[in-house]
């Protein structure tokens, strides 16, 4: 049976079965067959004594694939198995960033023993790049690339790839550097290969190179390859001196956690993790999500508050107290489409703070077309199902006014709050995506009672 | 000055000023100082009258992907401009992808106009690509790419590269393919950098290639470059031939696309529309926004035919009902956690519908911490507060309890609800997105009024 076209848990068996038969050659096979992501992605599944033997059948090169693929604790078992001698075969094939970003994740006794088995010159590398802020680009560069002297010509290039290339993340993008490591220009194999062997470099490399600070945000390096189609982006220090780049794969992974962390935040989720949702414990999820709740729910005070002072008007017409929940939540939805939207357009950079007042005109008028045929059919619904058909007590057509009047105004404010709340967070440098949906919801609660109770006063004199 | 360090403003001016000097060869050196992606994003700034003459005085390669970075309204703007010969220099230039995107946004009579510009082959690809569904795999690959037989020595793989890879959008990653164009393996420059000249590609090339369909969604493209890490992924027709690729820099973009998606989606947004936030009209914006938003109107009346069934009991005790809003906010809120979370985590692929009874367990333990922690704050914030402090009336102990009592249960539930909802939407082969905060809140705010309302006629006998 050919291996491509077997499922998961086919090979897993198979691979049991061979392993109990001691035909470790035949496993050998299945291995190289498959794809290092897929073996990864597997390794959970084989059973557990036969973790380190498949690991172990495994090429070098292929090894190291897999091992950078595997999630911590899997990581963590392995190394703990190994013998030095393989946990400095693995190290040296990985590459540089990769080693970082593993050591971040793992208990001080097994940093020390992978630092006790590193060459100098690399470890000397590891505890440069673990300096750099957490979120910053230095810490998702890698120090091993490519670098060419702007004297040099395509063939000399071409030498120092074969020579040095088989250790680098990416060789496509080369950097040009001086004598004391400034970039001063960049050129692509594709150049190279489209050049005459005995071109220089300095005739045809791009010098208006676009580049990073080690201490930028890494969400910046995540624009920047959007915005300009890299494969890998270079890295300078404070001195202009290139020290690393960031390869498109890595930047791919950033973006990926920049909007989970988005889409966390929008919702009212303190993300305290990057771990995979059923890798995270219980107590963790609780302290992520109850920040939020807790400030929400307290803050739902002023709503009881408006309530409690209208409390003699509502007991007049009670009717007017099933209404409520209806309001509250398509207030909140209004408000919250609004802010999401801006949060996310703020983002993708699709607009600024100067845009402020497009903004609110533009949502001041979608708000009016919302609001206006929800009250209609708000208005006709009342009437004819809860009046004519349910039959509930206490609708008027003074009433129903009332509750469709409220909608008309209070989505218009619910738009305007939302669009307007996440670009002054923006102004006032904090994340956009802080003003939740659930915080507007509360502050639109809030209006829209105000506005329900006006109302009422004001059209039944209650 | 030194134009990088120029702010986009200063540079505007400057091009203005120089074009009223008619210095034109001035404009045309500080262009060339300008990454495409820049000029493409200044574009909009440049006053009217010089766009036209700022995109002629730009060099042929550069102009197409200035070109391609633009707004459409721009885009169709400067075609209308071009002569026939002008247009057809740009569409020489382009990738065909980029020229496929470009028609489709494109009315008619312009679309026409580029396919008369074409030659016959372009044509024929063109139209072949334009009938792939929207969000397919096809829709997104250019058909440009490199292809190397299998008998080929590295040596000839490079003056094939060389020879053709000018028009190519990646060289970096080579397909192999028999005489009938099936994929039989894929190779890298990189690889063919690392071997000897007179080495054979069928000797080291990789067999076991991941590819897509073209039918296929774009989405599992973009999870398979998430997954492997690669720079181009080949796709294949129904007959396993090679019929184009898609870029890293393609998958990105899609990648983003899906995630604003999704965002909307979870927010009760109707996505339709790619464009950016200011060029979509405000009737549009109406329309992605109202569908939802009636919905859950309507839905609410399940909330108000609740009210109105226990209305009697609250006009008892009318205090009850300053307490509506928060635990209905509360609830909401506690659901929309949980179910953002399984969303994410289902399109991040870290769950899939088998761990539907692992996710239960774990949100029903976090429900209890959350439900626990807020209803304690809760009891002592009613106490202290409202009682104490503003002396609200109507409160004893035994409300303070059904509050509280309510927010434990109701948390529990609104967990569940919102954890078991999205996973069921994927099984029923919806996207679990639709599950969003909004449509939970409606359900959650209807069992926490039942909730409120039962334990307030068992605890408080009304």
């Amino acid at each position: 049976m050919n291996i491509e076209e077997m499922t998961l848990e086919e090979i897993t068996q198979k691979i049991y079965s061979l392993f109990n038969e001691k035909n470790y050659s035949a496993i050998k096979e299945i291995l190289i067959e498959l794809n290092p992501a897929d073996i990864a992605a597997a390794f959970d599944e084989f059973p557990i004594e036969t973790r380190n033997l498949i690991f172990r059948l495994l090429p070098k090169e292929e090894a190291a694939e897999v091992f950078v693929e595997l999630e911590v604790d899997a990581q963590e078992a392995l190394i703990r198995a190994f013998s030095d001698t393989e946990l400095r075969e693995i190290i040296d094939e990985l590459y540089l960033d990769d080693t970082v970003d593993i050591i971040e994740e793992m208990p001080a006794t097994i940093v020390k023993r992978i630092l006790r088995n590193t060459d100098s010159q690399t470890r000397a590398s590891i505890n440069t790049l673990l300096k750099y802020p957490e979120d910053s680009a230095g810490s998702i560069m890698t120090t091993e690339y490519v670098s060419l002297k702007k004297d040099s010509t395509v063939e000399d290039a071409f030498k120092r790839i074969r020579r040095t290339g088989v250790d680098k993340e990416t060789i496509y993008t080369c950097y040009v550097t001086d004598e004391s490591r400034h970039l001063i220009g960049v050129t692509t194999v594709k150049e190279l290969l489209l050049h005459e062997y005995d071109d220089l470099i300095e005739d045809f490399m791009e010098t208006n190179t676009i580049y990073i600070n080690t201490h930028d945000d890494k969400e910046i390096a995540v624009q920047l390859f959007d915005k300009y189609n890299f494969l890998a982006l270079p890295v300078v220090d404070m001195e202009n001196r290139l020290v690393g780049i960031i390869t498109v794969d890595d930047a791919m992974d950033v973006l990926q956690e920049e909007n989970t962390e988005d889409i966390h935040k929008m919702n009212a989720i303190v993300r305290t993790s990057e771990k995979p949702y059923l890798k995270i414990g219980v107590f963790e999820t609780f302290k992520s999500r109850i920040p939020w709740l807790m400030l929400l729910m307290v803050s739902a005070t002023f709503t009881g508050m408006i309530i409690t002072a209208f409390e003699d008007k509502l007991s007049v017409l009670i009717i007017l107290t099933s209404f409520i929940p209806m309001l509250m939540d398509t207030g909140g939805n209004s408000g919250g489409q609004a802010s999401v939207t801006i949060i996310r357009a703020l983002s993708l950079n699709e607009i600024d703070l100067n845009d402020i007042f497009r903004v609110i005109w533009k949502e001041i008028r979608v708000g009016i077309c919302c609001g206006l045929s929800l009250a209609a059919v708000n208005f006709a619904k009342v009437w004819m199902i809860d009046k004519l058909l349910i039959g509930t007590e206490g609708i008027t057509l003074k009433v129903d006014l009332v509750i469709s009047l409220t909608l008309v105004i209070e989505i218009i404010f619910a738009k305007i709050v939302g669009c307007t709340l996440p670009i002054f967070a923006k102004k006032l440098k904090f994340d956009p995506a802080v003003m939740s949906s659930p915080f507007i919801t509360t502050i639109v609660d809030a209006l829209s009672l105000l506005i329900y109770f006006w109302l009422a006063t004001a059209i039944l004199h209650i």
